[in-house]
This record gives structure tokens, sequence and C-alpha cells, in this order.
């Protein structure tokens, strides 16, 4: 089969890269190496940057969104003994949209599904093939017969674990990476949030976050050192810790209940570049990890989506500058973004290892955010997503 | 001989606090180990925030200051292939004065002199006694002679290694220190400055920075290894590596000469808690340490002044709850400004053994901070100095 790009990997990024280009009559296929089922089951961030919900609504899936998700306009972040609220639509104009991951993944099935668009299930064994010369393909096996795509330029959304980054030659990519000495403990439970905005709360017991999907189902964290095991942690364990870690008057106001999903997940800030070579561009966790303290995961793969579906276009167009730009233009925001998830996550975690002094600068960084207008308005104008 | 506050120290804190007290009618001596030509020999600091140079007028000696000081509205940070201008007067409204610290003391001598305060030069053997009763004393040597003073108060102003601090019990004090692993070349040499305005230049060979005290007197810096002794760099090397560190556009303007001074500076962050025992009471360096990065140290000393200024002042006044709070309140104020100062320092020296990620980091903040107005508020705002 022939199409004008093989988008490799069926998760919000590909999906809407899909749908972008097809708006503009770009014809796409999508490789997704999992079923519908395991990928709309898997749980993942819910905090949407209005830049992103932007794109959805300009792509024709915002109305559900709209119609079920939160608008939030602040966030709290409390830590020894500090409370500060963060309003995002004061100092920014901006707000977040509470709305999870699953559910734009399901709204972009749905709409590609309306419209023909191919998604394959089940891919194996995908490879690319000539990304560095004017001819390349992909093949895969798909219901057991070995497949062939051609097209003219290769979009990377398999994720971290896929083939498109281990397709540049290593010779040309240079990686940087920073392991953080925790985890994060999940639970998702039926439960009313503990406030209308999502909490972040350091604590010398170590940082705990308490998120939402909707009105009846919370999602909080808990830092927890890496050996842990989620089977280390009952429900009335969890919920105990997450109570030590909130500011009194927000413990008093926490629901316990039983937990629906529970799971450790290490934190790690990882950068691999170039995010071009030859025909293959990689958008998303392909490229890039955040820690999930500031929420960028998602958000910084739909930045990515927007360069690259617009770098596309222009390609198709008859101009090429913008996609031989897109390395160069997603990179300086995916730096960006990064820094602040790796400040964001340094100024609200324990690190014993690195001793008292950077514990008692951790403190001071949240009085001077307290008392501080532009420090809250940096603060913010990064968690709403800076401009495209 | 009795005094209602025995100050211990002579350098610009102690001398600026005797002169406040005395302004409003209290009595104190000043305790100097050091003679006054060498206290007044030592080359220091030279950015003073508006809030110490608005002391130093109301306290009736800013005339000189006004006269030959520099007003600068702003400071030029470069890094990585970034400038950046931060315009204090434009952000925040302030703007800081470039003027020796060893100048600023010069006129609190002349002054002290002329309302004829003691300043005792060349005391010996200091002791605190009784620091914790209603009759604390200090004893020293002076002329030879053994010497007593009885006094109601005791500010403690002789630097880090000074008696003072070391009269707090160590069973009372809490010491935070951070030690970095480089220190700064400085020398100063009679050439005009690079640019109107301090240079603050990041480098993947090292920090740098282009400072003055006037219009032909340049003080600079280089980031050296611990290892390096001021006679392994002869000034050819200093100005060649230099002008190496420097953004094009300045190194071009740089102007060699001969050094008339050359010299190693370990940076180390260090705070002691708390600031008041008894009736001793901390302030500048006796209690904390900022690297120089960012230019606090003797500002910070200053606020100090300006609080237990205030609180010795209530307290003869029959107020004795400033003077009970003062440990807090200088605090809070201390460990932002060594917050300010770590993270400057933080985000333009190299760290070879933290690897690449934190030079992208750097240079990510650096990218940010070019296009953010709210970052360069936040640093301008703690450059000029936090509200007292």
């Amino acid at each position: 089969m022939r199409h004008q790009v093989c988008i490799i990997g069926g998760g919000p990024s590909g999906l809407l890269l899909s749908l972008l280009l097809r708006r503009a009559g770009i014809d796409s296929v999508v490789l997704e190496r999992r079923s519908r089922e395991h990928v709309l089951s898997r749980i993942r961030a819910g905090v949407l940057e209005q830049g992103l919900c932007d794109m959805l609504r300009a792509a024709g899936v915002g109305a559900r969104m709209d119609r079920e998700g939160f608008v939030h306009d602040g966030t709290i972040i409390a830590a020894h003994g500090t409370t500060v609220h963060i309003d995002f639509k004061k100092l920014t104009g901006k707000s977040v949209m509470i709305y999870g991951q699953t559910e734009v993944t399901h709204d972009l099935y749905d709409e590609l599904d309306r419209i023909g668009a191919p998604v394959l299930h089940g891919t194996e064994d995908v490879t690319i093939h000539g990304a560095d010369t004017d001819a390349p393909y992909v093949t895969f096996t798909h219901d057991g017969r070995s497949q062939r795509v051609d097209c003219d330029q290769i979009a990377g959304c398999d994720g971290f674990h896929g083939v498109s980054r281990r397709s540049i030659p290593a010779s040309v990519r240079r990686e940087f990476e920073h392991v953080y000495p925790f985890g994060w403990l999940g639970i998702l439970a039926h439960t009313p949030p503990v406030a209308p905005e999502l909490v972040y709360s350091g604590h010398e017991r170590g940082f705990a976050l308490c998120s939402m999907r909707n009105a009846n189902l919370s999602r909080h964290y808990l830092q927890v050192p890496l050996t842990d095991r989620p089977e280390d942690w009952s429900d009335a364990s969890f919920w105990a810790e997450l109570r030590r870690r909130l500011p009194p008057h927000l413990a008093e106001t926490l629901v316990e209940g039983p937990s629906i999903e529970k799971s450790i997940a290490p934190l790690r800030s990882f950068i691999s570049e170039p995010m071009s070579w030859g025909r293959i561009h990689l958008a998303g966790d392909a490229a890039h990890i955040v820690p999930p303290t500031g929420a960028k995961g998602l958000n910084l793969a739909a930045s990515d989506v927007h360069y690259l579906s617009r770098a596309l276009i222009a390609h198709f167009a008859g101009n090429g500058q913008p996609l031989r730009d897109y390395s160069v233009t997603a990179l300086a925001r995916v730096w960006k973004a990064s820094r602040f998830s790796w400040s964001m996550t340094r100024m609200l975690h324990e690190f014993p290892a690195e001793g008292e002094f950077l514990a008692r600068m951790q403190a001071a960084e949240l009085d001077y955010l307290a008392h501080s207008t532009a420090a809250q308005t940096a603060l913010a104008e990064n968690y709403v997503g800076l401009p495209y």
C-alpha cells in the first residue's frame, strides 16, 4: 500500500497527527502494535494545556471535552507550612482542562473511524527502511501477513520503547537522561477530589499530588522509594500516608475509598536529539520523557504534533523549510518544558541524599513564590503552556 | 566601660549599626580586631541594592556615594549563545548602585569620627560573657591592657571567622552549608569596563563576570578549579581566558591591562540558625555566607542591620518584641537571598561532574529567561533586592 505519511504509533500523538493531516487533505496510515482496547485501558495524564484544547477543537474533536471536561483556573502548591494558590487565569489569562488522555484518545478513534482514516492495530515487527533515501518504506506483519507501506514521510509517534527513535543511527543521536531517585505510587479511586483544583504538596516525608478525573474519580500520587512495589502498599496505608503529607485543612477533606488501580512509575527526564533524520520525524515520548510533575508529557507530544503537522502540510504544499526546521523548532519548546518539569520536581520532592541545605532552598523557594507575583506568573505561564 | 550596645566587628555592618543607633540616641562601642588600614585595604563587593543606598542616605552618609557611584538600571546575562538584557528599572522600578564596599566603609569611618562614636581597632582576645544573663559583658585586650565593656545587648558583626557565632552554644545552633566545586579568580585592573553594565557570562569553559568600580577600574572574575592558585594565572592567560568566555561582541570591547590585585575565593553557601541567642544578635557574614553570584553578601548584611537597628531602637524604647523576633525576621530574607544566590550560581557555572543534562537545563533556563517577562522580573526583583 502507499500513503503520503506513515505514522508509527496509535496513541494520542499519532492519532491527532493523522486527523490534522487528513483535514488538510494529506493521506496517512497509523500502525499500532497494541489492540485498541489495550490503548484505551492505559491510565495516563489528564491535564490539557489550552493550546492542546484549541488544537482538538480546531480538529473537530473538542465537543465531548468541552462538555465533560473541567476547566481549572489555578492550582494549589503547598509545602513546608506554606500554601500558595497559583491563579492561572488572573496571571496569564489562560486555564487548563481536566480531561483524561484516555478520553482524548477515545474521541480521536471515533472521529478517525467516522471519516474512514486507516488505523491498523496489532501490527508487529514494524521496520523502517530507506529513511535517508527518496523512497522510504515501512514493513510489518498484520493479521499474519507481511505488509509494506511506501510513503513520502514517516512520523515516529511510538513512544519511548518504539522502533522509530532506534531507526535513527546511534552515531547521529545524542541522548540526555536524568533519573530521579524515587518513583510515584499512583492510585485511582471513586472518591471526590480533596479540592476543586490539583494540590501539589511537598512534605518532609515526600511529595504528594491530589489530582482528579471527575467529581467522583480521584487520582492521587505519593513519592516512594524506587525499591517499593505496589503490593507493599495497602489502600489503608496509602490513604494514611497521603493524609500525613497534605496541609491539615486539606487532609480534613480527604475522602478514602477502595483503589481501582495502583501502580508505581519511576521518574525520569530524557531527550533525544535530533528529532528528525532523513524522512523520519519523532513526536512525543519517542523523543522525550518528562517527569509527571507539571503535567507536561501529553502536552509536549501535542506541541510536537502541532509543529510536525504544519511542517508536513507545508512540505506537501511545496515548502520544505518548516519540515527541515522541525527538529530545531520542536526541541526549543521540549527543552523549556523539560526544564520546567525538572524544576517543579526539584522544588517539591525530597532528596535525602542531597542534605538539608537543599531542603531549605526548597522551603525558601516556596516562601518566595508565596510572596512574588513574578514568580507565580513564571510558574503559571509554564504550567498552562508556553506559546507554540 | 559601659555602653548600651557592644558591637563586635568594624566592617560595614558594625559601623552602619553603630551609626544608626547613634542617630537614635543609643550609645555603642565598636571593637575591631584589625587596623583601620587593613579593613580599608580589603577588596570586596561593589553592587549596592537600593534599600542599602536609602539606608546610607538616611544615616547621612550617602553624599559621596551619590556623587561618585554609578547607578545601573540593568545587567547583561549571556550564556550558550543567548544574551539577555535584564532591565531592572523597567521591570521593577528600581536600580542598583556601583560603589565599592571599601568606599562605604570609608564614609562610615569618616562620619563616626566626626560625631565621636568610639571604634576601637586592634582589639584582641574578644570574649563574650553572660550573654544569656541580664548582665552581659565583653572582655578584650587593647593597647596591651585588659578591658571590659558592660552592656545591655551585643551585636555580632565580626564575620564568618569571628567569635560571636561561636559564642552561641553549639547545642543551640543549626548550621547549613553547601560548598561549590570551584572558586572565583578575581583581578582588579585600571581598564575601562567591557560594557556600561555588569556582564554575567555562562560558558562551556566556565563562568565569567565583568564588573567595575569606576570608568577606569575593572573587576573581573573567572570560574576556576579549587586546585588553581593565583600564581598559576599570568595576566595574559587571565585576559585570554576571559575573552574566550565572553560573547563575541563583548570580547571585542575588552581592554587588557596589568592586574593590581589577583586572588582566588572559594564559593560557599552557609547559614547558621538562630541569629539571636540571649543578648547576642548576629548580622552579616557572622551568620551567613552567600556565593558572590548575584552580589548579595554586603546587601544581606545591610538588611540584617536594618532589622537589628530597628529592633534595638524599639527595645531601648521599651518594646522588646522586634528584638525577640529579630532572628526569625532576618532569616526569612536571608534564606530567600541565599536561594537566589544559589540559583544564579547553578544557572551560570559549569558543573562537569553533574553531566550534560544539567548543562542543557541551564541553556533552557537562559532561553526561557530571554523570552519571558515574568522570569526576567523574578530575576530583577531579587537582584535589586526583595523588600525589607
